[in-house]
């Protein structure tokens, strides 16, 4: 192990970010800390941060390889990420191909009802004001974005929406919805930041109609970690495991 | 008077719907009740009806003659409106020139942040879900309106802002923001329904930045009628005041 780690640069709900020698390049460090219910719920679950890791680096790998700019460099051993540098983008991008969790409370729609295009929600990243839902307009005079940048995040959005829903129903996981982030790195480009996981997805076994992510917490229920490990399982090939040296 | 009123057809939070004689045609009744927070706050308040009635009327008309439609026919007596019948589309849809009242309490803004082009927002008319805040991707999979349909209102309502906003400029108000609702009338129109009134804008008083509208109400505030019968004064001229004989 030879990490290029030097000041923290930022600390968020499960992420810190570390300077690296290289200014355009951050570490990222995952960590166990897991929090729910607007940071109320709050515990600390071994190997969270490990398994979060490994499957948010295969997330961003197989966008990569379908054309969608990541931060994503590597992985010098699991927990921490090496990453291009970004100017996050403070925009919760939610995406929805069936109806779950929040949505439900928030609005009629059926449990389980599927949305042929999917919803995208854009939530303000603020603690302080609670992540509220925006739309267009207001991401305008917030000046979070200019449309041209809304029509490139909604695009690309679909995009990385298509490539995992297909993945991931390939490997028997249906995937109600996700949220993801954006920056951009010092050429200007909106490039995928943050991270893919069980954090920050759902996924549900198909046959059993197991949850596998975040919401057991959520509910209080037991074998969340199990869970995010079998998500890894389920998504990463031999040649994952070989190269990242996992040892499950 | 000669008021053509059958069976109510609907009982709103402020106003009646009745048949008439004609099935394409309803009657409005203006009522006395205000209400605030989402229902929590109710008093009857006389002549409140009244005026609403004749500045909805007002303003309507002024609209028709930009060529917007709306469902004003007629104000037999003040209080009551003789409309074209609509099929309402659950939307509140809400513009905003001046960010003021719960814009600032959910987004950071600045107090009294003006807005160039306006913000639109659409709330869903929903009293079991507290009428959330919607955006176009929900609202679509909601069924509540088609993508021509969302930019076929927004065209409307911003010709409505452009035409209101100036008509009051020139009598001294700012005017902040204003919620309005639409329906579809026979034929299919998406058509201006509802009322633009005091108690659906925000109107203040350029000179002496009095409040003339349902903030009084809200705020627990005196002179709410006094403030309801400024606005009537201010956009009435004596044409109107004489064809509605008016008698103030």
């Amino acid at each position: 192990m030879n990490i290029d780690k030097g000041n923290l640069l930022y600390r968020g709900k499960a992420k810190d970010v570390y300077q690296t020698s290289n200014p355009n390049q951050v570490l990222v460090k995952f960590r166990d800390d897991i929090t729910a219910g607007d940071g109320e719920k709050k515990e600390v679950m071994g190997l969270k941060g490990y398994y979060n890791s490994i499957i948010s680096a295969k997330f961003f790998q197989l966008l990569e390889e379908v054309g969608v700019k990541t931060q994503y460099i590597d992985l010098p051993e699991p927990g921490y990420m090496l990453c291009h540098k970004l100017d996050m983008i403070p925009l919760e991008v939610i995406t929805r191909n069936l109806a779950a969790g929040s949505l439900l409370r928030r609005f009629p729609f059926q449990d389980g009802q599927t949305f042929h295009p999917p919803i995208i929600q854009m939530d303000y990243k603020n603690d302080e004001y609670h992540d509220p839902m925006l739309n267009d307009d207001i991401i305008l005079a917030l000046g979070l974005a200019t449309a041209d940048d809304l029509e490139e995040i909604r695009q690309i959005t679909l995009k990385i929406n298509r490539t995992l829903k297909t993945f991931l129903e390939d490997r028997g996981l249906i995937f109600p919805d996700f949220k993801i982030e954006y920056g951009r790195d010092v050429d200007g480009n909106i490039v995928l930041g943050d991270e893919i996981s069980p954090d920050t997805c759902r996924f549900w076994d198909r046959e059993t109609c197991d949850v596998l992510d975040k919401d057991l917490f959520r509910k209080g229920e037991s074998g969340v970690i199990e869970a995010y490990q079998k998500v890894a399982n389920i998504i990463l090939d031999d040649e994952d495991k070989k190269k990242w040296k996992l040892d499950f």
